[in-house]
């Protein structure tokens, strides 16, 4: 993977992007076996975690990056496990919501999104 | 692993009493190739990790557990990735800080701690 704290920069950078412009172009990120909890709600593959994404009831979705920390995972598996902090400001709302995400990204020409949980903390 | 669900509240609850009633009893949960994240500083083995938990500078700490989500970490490996979030109140003061910790656990003669990041979000 390189610098594994350049490529978390760039993926978080890109995703985050991607989610503002337009939540369906996150489908390549994914794979079928990919699983996503968001808000503890359980979801399986690329399909069914881009759904859930584009059904989430706001038009419009700012995310702001505040912190992020990478560390590789474990021996043998070529994956790094990325951890972010940061607001969400949704729609006319003015309040910002803080998130936390996990992602483990694998390597595999390119590299995909095998783990990611999404929680909300209502500060 | 059996039932993650069930294993990620255990190791959960065990962990903050530990941390709660006695942080350097933590030992045994890390090793040296543990890795540990803590509001951005790096740190590997169970020696320095601990080392940095009990110098933290607070007598009395008690964590509130919010969230805990876990799911299956990647093929091949015998491990879990845990995502807590909660609150922390230390010593006097009466207004928590939210907290986000997430963990890969790897089960090897029972489980230890591999990754390790932690960051308090400043509500």
């Amino acid at each position: 993977m390189g610098d594994i704290s350049a490529t978390a920069s760039q993926f978080v950078s890109y995703y985050y992007s991607t989610f503002d412009k337009g939540r369906n172009e996150l489908t390549p990120l994914y794979r079928d076996v990919s699983m996503m909890t968001w808000e503890g709600t359980q979801l399986q593959g690329a399909k069914d975690i881009v759904e859930k994404l584009t059904s989430l009831p706001f038009q419009q979705v700012a995310h702001k990056v505040t912190t992020i920390d990478v560390q590789p995972s474990l021996p043998g598996v070529n994956a790094i496990i990325i951890v972010v902090t940061g607001q969400l400001l949704v729609d006319e709302e003015t309040k910002p919501q803080q998130f936390t995400q996990l992602f483990q990204l694998v390597e595999d020409n390119g590299f995909f999104i095998y783990n990611d949980i999404f929680r909300l903390n209502y500060a």
